[in-house]
């Protein structure tokens, strides 16, 4: 990539635990005042991939709390999830962060979609623009939203303008909405929340047609993390799961949000998924999600696994697994704006597949083995950065190249 | 495979929990009384590998314990692992096997080790000409012994031969004596214990050149399984792991067994050696193994894991583990005789690395990632038999080859 | 307590888990098969208290099922909660007690509520003259039912009596009704389900003023139990406990009716009365019951407790507990049979708030600190013992009194 | 009390953790930034007693480190126990403390032990009267000592009297010095630690002589607790506990000092006592400390307990607990000051059984079971302080009368 290229990063949900973990996270490391432990794409395994440095990145986003950045952080520090010594040597950083910050998008807003949409297409380009970038990737990092119900407008793009434009309507979710604006905008698309976002198919396909690669569906980083990564050991013993059930407990931001019965039937969803397909339809898998208010951002996990082995005799394993959850989340957010960079860069359009390692309901993929989802992330990164840097004009910088194959299109708003 | 051809098992420690277990399940399994959950050679990733069918195999073995076959049977229906039914429909074939089980070696013996190795390899022979087998597969699943010193003589067959003729020494501990035994009577071996066994260089040099598949060490069936099926997710998302200790209660034999503080010591070894090849030595790993008569044959293992993650923050997971250890160990057990057999039909001397998947400590590899054993171990199995089987004369049954190359050599004991 | 007296238990939901568990463990102590272990009443701390001997104490009951209770003591042997030898050593007792159940109400019969009360109430009553019984106390042990709305009915007999002979009305729920039959029938009563039962306060003044004992409600026998003996630790300990959540997994009879998300409700609410009992209103507790088949009869339970202690640090507990449930709740019936029979002897009238020891929602009374409910119960026991040993003639055996004083009272249908 | 009355604590250990939180939770709660949750003899139980307050006590003490007092409190706050806010508060109070603490005594000194203790009671006698202290409670929460065996000099004073003066003799351990220096200053005492300390036959006998109130031994604060909390459950509902295999991890100053074999060993023998009074001499009882420095001055706790109930069937219990450990130590160190100040006002020499609800091992006392301690205990506070008040002469402030009882009656040295 060349070193004079930088990459922005929109966060929708700026304000939020997750992204402003990632921005503390982002300035810390690069000031040297943390170490880069949890980003993925940090590991000796990306040694030789080229990706945007933690040095080019530039930060903005949209959301509708207007909580300042460094409030926010300080919420963060008194949690006890960051330290204090920590934010405080990034303030400058946030303070200038805080300037690229936008009103989001919300549905009692009196605007058409359509104009909201090109508003906050605007906010991403004026970014871009504003500090010279090659690219900006969109992540969602909203609160969850409720589950939507389908209708003809999510699968048809004519039928999708017309009711954009209707002022009477407000057919898409926001989180639909922003991904819709990220369309416009040409940027990548990160779909960390199981909101519908850009998972609507007439979305999908205007990305796939704009060359825009997406990657979702749902952070992948507690318990369904190590439900992946435990699901395949009994199944290559040959042993038969004939239950998981679960329980979290979890505070904060996230814990308000899925209080709501509605916004955690989404989450739960996405969250069994996996076991399913890694386990079969027989396995029973009760799973609950609580709002406990005094465990602050620390969510606790227990699942009880009840297998059969050998003569029909039984097994039970119990897991517990505590974490403050948004510093699982924040540096998969870094690592994602990376590799869907190089994905951009190398004229890949539609869902990344290989992106389901940091996924709970993968995008274009029905892997969730963990172990080969970490293969094929591995693979993808060097067979990716390889094929471009094999394209790139000989005596030239690799990355330079690139753009000119996926520049920031934008996808025209009329089209639809 | 030829269907007309028959492999023996000769467990050395034929009276055991896990001997006896794997019994009962063969049986059981092939009268369709029992399916053949936890085996793994059963699975889908093993259609199409040719291996000896259960049908065809014959049980025996060598044990220090005079305690009939079904009364030990009968202390695991009282142990709650096998239920009393099948038992009851195994119990000819059981009968049957008594016949087969003869005295082991033990260091308190008259004879020179010299002698007693030949005793052993003569009982071997017998049974396999007795029921006529194309070859026996010896498997190590005695009382784990203390640790032994290294002496001289475990690295040169020269010194070792002496040392065995010399009515006044015990150069060898029993376990190493009937590894050498099962050289001697040119059979593939397993060595499913911690104990010493045929771990010895000296012994290792003459497996290898005897052209007998060699597997071990110490099946890896409970916690040493998970943590190495957990301590990639943590690698994989650039944690660093700063301690991971545990406790383990259990009963029964093998409790009765670790009590002895030197002989948990080389139980403990091999339990945490794949922890640090995988996370490095850095990370603080106190482990403890106590003997709980009440627990009988359920062993309950307690982790905890402490990670550091983004910005410094902790995480923490617990595992409970609550298994009859020896219904863990059982079809392993018949496992790796199916895939030795198809080593020494392939004409494979010395440790295979590819075996790893069955162990704490694997001879010739050090792989103790779970992930990636299990995809070697499956493909080993396929590539071999695909080998095997091209290998075959046109027109011929594919195993009908095999023997001729690698028929039951039987390892001169005057080469010693 | 005349020796040559006998005391009757007539279980509602004979042929249940619970039921039958205590049936088969009655025969088996009595006969010397089995141990006293888990009975309360058979303790050191009750030396001296005359209570009535287990093999004066004979069992008949209604249920709705027809499974026979050899039948369903065979799926508790299958289950592993009891050896199949016990039940082999009580067939010839279980058989015998058959002869003694007869079949329950259930709402979709044709009869009236008041013909159906008298009809159960004549089982009691034949009951109890066929085997020349001095006391019949009835233990609701039936499947727990959905929470009912109160209606004026449950606070007036009058209102009560008019309903119940109405064709067309159903004013009790069935075990309210065989309450009402128990009181009908002058037998003391003791509810371990969380239905309404004799909690009524019509029904609850009519046993009172019948000089009937009752107990209740909700045998209080795992998490529960478990939950009251450690909130008052952390009382002691001036901390605050700011939320205990609860996941409960079972499967059995039990699992099944509690899949129901209204009977689920019942026992809820009684499950977390105690909690803010003992540790106020604040306490954040979600609470979940989870049915999982494939775990039988065993339960599991897991809390995570976090407390705020000294100068605001935090403390987390976590409690896991698996047990047959069906065995803890056992035991506590035969116990109670004893101590309300001995409270009919002794004349006591309405609830006795010193059982509150066995039941999550102790009627008569607010205390739920297990250690103060264990020095209620021995206290109450010794004193009323003594009070009636006092009370009895000199000269004369001391429980040959007591009938006279509490004989069976059979309550006059016509005073509703 | 006399409000005027004012009582020193005398900490030996004032650097370590255990002490220094006390110090800053003494200030916090003085000073109103902090509740005084944690703290037994704030709560309402104690309502009426009259014990010394808060605003009445001065702190100094002994230790053999040198790091300053505000250092440590910082490594406390680094350790996420207290929060920098609450520090910062009481950093005056901090500094003035600082300027009363002395160097303890260590094995290493060159001094006779006479003079050593003579020395230690100069500080403490000189602390009392600058401060103008009614008395001065010493306490014992100085760094865990290895077991010492027993010699004759621990039973007599005339062999100690000359073994102390022999200038070739280190007769005492370190902890049993300072205890003896208690005495010869006249000081009630706490031992909070396993240590001797005071708990040489020949100390509890010269404390009782100088009516000097005494409790230990080794604060009951976490898994302890627990324990003596749930085994009385049990015994309650008459099952047989028949394991409790517990797993300790600790890191700070605690962890450190118990990776050593030998001290560890006087820890152990504490921890399992309560256990084996509560449930009997049968009970298994595996238990291990192990030292894990990344989990700082967090201690997690892991007990699993079998049991056996009606009819043989088992019940599993599992508690996993989370803390810091000296935050649950400290409040009750402030506590145990207040109460024995109480005691020694009343005039009571030698151990104080009452206190036993604080103590893993307690002294004068066999009771463990923590339900049974908590009633005793609040039992006692109520009839020593109505005893001291009705002690008082009629028309006076109560609290005067006693110390004129009790007055710091220094022991004379020269009569050991
Ligand atoms: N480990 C994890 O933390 C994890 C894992 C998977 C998924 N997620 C998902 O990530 C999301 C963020 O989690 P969080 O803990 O940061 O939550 P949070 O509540 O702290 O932050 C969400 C932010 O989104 C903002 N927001 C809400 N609606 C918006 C809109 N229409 N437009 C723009 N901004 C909007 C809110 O104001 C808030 O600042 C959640 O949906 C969560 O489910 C998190
Ligand atoms: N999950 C598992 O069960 C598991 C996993 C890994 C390793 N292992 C190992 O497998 C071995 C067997 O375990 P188990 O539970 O069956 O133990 P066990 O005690 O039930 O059986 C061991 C048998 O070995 C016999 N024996 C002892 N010395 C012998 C000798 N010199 N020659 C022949 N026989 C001898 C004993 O008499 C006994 O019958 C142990 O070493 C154990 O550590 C078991
Ligand atoms: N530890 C415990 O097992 C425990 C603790 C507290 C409360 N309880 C309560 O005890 C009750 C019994 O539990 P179980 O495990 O034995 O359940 P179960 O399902 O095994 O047995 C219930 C029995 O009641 C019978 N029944 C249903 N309706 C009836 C009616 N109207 N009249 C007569 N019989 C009827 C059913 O046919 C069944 O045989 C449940 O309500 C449960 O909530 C059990
Ligand atoms: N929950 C708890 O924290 C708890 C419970 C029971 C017992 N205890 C006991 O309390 C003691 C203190 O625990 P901590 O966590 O504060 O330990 P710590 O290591 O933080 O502090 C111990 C202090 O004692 C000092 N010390 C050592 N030898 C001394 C001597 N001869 N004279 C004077 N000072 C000396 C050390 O320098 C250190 O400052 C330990 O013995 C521990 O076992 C603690
Ligand atoms: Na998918
Ligand atoms: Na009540």
């Amino acid at each position: 990539m060349a070193d004079s290229e930088r990459t922005g990063i929109w966060f929708i949900g700026a304000r939020g635990s997750v992204a402003t973990t990632a921005t503390i996270g982002l300035y810390a490391i690069r000031r040297g005042v943390a170490a880069s432990t949890g980003l993925v794409t940090a590991g000796a395994d990306f040694v030789g991939v080229d990706l945007p440095s933690l040095d080019s990145l530039v930060v903005g986003g949209h959301d509708v709390s207007g909580l300042p950045l460094q409030a926010r952080a300080q919420v963060i520090v008194d949690g006890g999830m960051v330290s204090a010594a920590i934010v405080a040597q990034v303030a400058d950083e946030l303070a200038l962060t805080e300037q690229d910050l936008r009103p989001g998008y919300s549905v009692t807003s009196d605007e058409t979609q359509q104009d909201a949409a090109e508003r906050l297409r605007g906010d991403i380009v004026d970014f871009r623009e504003r500090h010279g970038l090659a690219r900006v990737v969109v992540v969602d990092v909203a609160s969850t939203e409720p589950l939507v119900d389908d209708v003809p407008e999510f699968h048809d793009a004519e039928l999708l303008g017309t009711a954009l434009a209707d002022p009477t309507r407000r057919v898409l979710p926001p989180s639909s909405l922003a991904a819709y604006a990220a369309i416009l905008a040409g940027s990548p698309y990160v779909g960390f929340t199981p909101s519908s976002g850009m998972s609507l198919p007439v979305l999908v396909e205007l990305a796939t047609r704009a060359g825009l690669p997406i990657a979702g569906q749902d952070g992948k980083t507690g318990e369904t993390l190590l439900r992946t990564a435990l699901a395949p050991m009994f199944r290559a013993r040959g042993m038969r799961v004939l239950s998981w059930a679960g329980a979290n407990l979890l505070g904060g931001g996230d814990g308000a949000t899925l209080a709501d019965p509605e916004a955690v039937r989404s989450k739960l969803a996405s969250k069994n998924r996996g076991l399913h397909e890694l386990l079969g339809d027989d396995v029973v898998t009760p799973l609950h999600i609580d709002n406990v208010p005094d465990l602050g951002d620390v969510k606790t996990a227990w699942d009880n696994v009840h297998v059969e082995g050998f003569l029909g005799s039984r097994l039970t394993l119990q897991t517990t697994w505590t974490a403050y959850d948004s510093s699982l989340a924040a540096p998969l957010v870094l690592d994602l704006v990376r590799l869907l960079s190089l994905a951009h860069i190398a004229g890949t359009g539609g869902p990344v597949a290989a992106m389901g390692f940091f996924f709970k309901d993968p995008w274009g993929s029905d892997v969730h083995d963990f172990g080969e989802q970490t293969r094929a992330l591995v693979d993808w990164a060097h067979t990716t950065s390889d094929a471009v840097a094999a394209a790139a004009p000989v005596g030239d910088a690799p990355a330079e190249a690139a753009p000119t194959e996926a520049a920031p299109t934008e996808y025209a708003a009329s089209r639809v």
